[in-house]
């Protein structure tokens, strides 16, 4: 089982998303578990104060370190681990890692996914506002990652993201493991196709006719298998 | 305003993500209106097919192409507009766009979001399973879209995705404007720099501290903005 930790101010964001589908049924059969903490609980003010304005100007607010931290250290406390990797002893592997979501990060992909479905735990700090208080990446962070080279509100959805991509990874999340096998290619990555189903001619009006390729129909295994990979992309993994 | 319709077999996992933060902040002020559909509602067995086996072999299951096609059918006739694009009068500039997502589609970037931005209404096809009746791709959707390199188990997150970060560049969404502008490049781009804040040494434990650079707390501006320049990256736009 892959433990998943994600820290955010808008946890309610997340409920309908783990309570749906795939990653519904992967927490129950207990392939994966999925915590959500409120870091406004890990304050001590009594307005609970997450942010504050940057060093050195500029508008917007960023997320302090201090309670970042200590949601950290509490989650791993918990588990009986250390604070971050560079403090845990030399030679024992961490399967524990903490990723912070940021449009700098390096660009989260299938490999990345593949070697963090691995590891027992991650702990996602997502980040809002403006920024993070960087002390965050410099001395708590393992990795800091981004999904893409596009502006998010936070790394909510960065989160989100990660966790089904991981989720699918680990094995009995999808119902069948051959879903995932068949279109390995012998280089090993992962082949997506142009794929049709029923009816043969959909007629959307009358004297329209959309019509599936008729190699597909042709019962010639050489020929679809040539075809799918003309029409397909592979993706690395 | 701009009007995003979600086509999906998972409605719900939508609800309290619309529902929180700046996305339901910017529904209510009418800056934006997020419509989910159902796409079993456009099915008319008893069981509610979306999906079959693919033609050509294959394991897993193909969303079918019929319900699809109703689906944006309904929301299109709604809206007095046409099926797609390529169906549409000449000359006259047309502000829908149907957006797919699957592997295989266009990376989405800044400079998409921008575009699609300036929009009235966009059109999102979820797919889910082994993929989507390649039809919807050829004849129905303007745009096929991919979020990043990485397998993710629909279109949900992805159509989320695009959502925020369209949102986000709609006049009046971020509550203040400058946010945006304060951070743009002579070039045109956008920049994502390392930020601190209080605690100026932060202690997380006896004889451990950890410093905001000495630059950002000397009042000097133009070395500010140096150091910012240095330790940012620059996302296109």
């Amino acid at each position: 089982m892959i433990k998943f930790d994600v820290i955010t101010i808008f946890p309610e964001i997340f409920n309908s998303y783990i309570n749906e589908s795939l990653i519904a049924r992967a927490q129950k059969k207990k392939f994966i578990k999925i915590n959500i903490h409120n870091l406004r609980d890990f304050t001590k003010d009594r307005h609970q104060t997450v942010d504050d304005r940057p060093f050195g100007g500029g508008l917007g607010m960023v997320l302090k370190v201090e309670p970042i931290y200590k949601a950290i250290k509490k989650i791993n406390l918990r588990q009986g681990l250390r604070l971050s990797s560079a403090e845990r002893p030399q030679g024992k592997k961490s399967k524990v890692k903490v990723v912070l979501f940021t449009p700098r990060g390096e660009k989260f992909n299938q490999k990345i996914a593949s070697k963090l479905s691995k590891l027992d735990q991650i702990i996602f700090v997502c980040g809002r506002y403006e920024g993070v208080d960087e002390r965050v990446a410099e001395k708590i962070a393992d990795m800091q990652l981004s999904i893409g080279d596009y502006d998010l509100m936070g790394g909510e959805l960065p989160a989100m993201v990660a966790i089904e991509c991981i989720s699918r990874l680990v094995p009995g999340v999808l119902g069948k493991p051959q879903l995932l096998k068949e279109r390995i290619t012998k280089e090993g990555g992962f082949l997506e196709y142009a794929q049709y189903t029923r009816p043969e001619i959909f007629e959307p009006e009358k004297g329209k006719k959309w019509k599936v390729p008729k190699v597909l129909l042709s019962g010639d295994h050489k020929k679809i298998e040539e075809w799918k990979t003309s029409h397909g992309k592979v993706i690395e993994s």
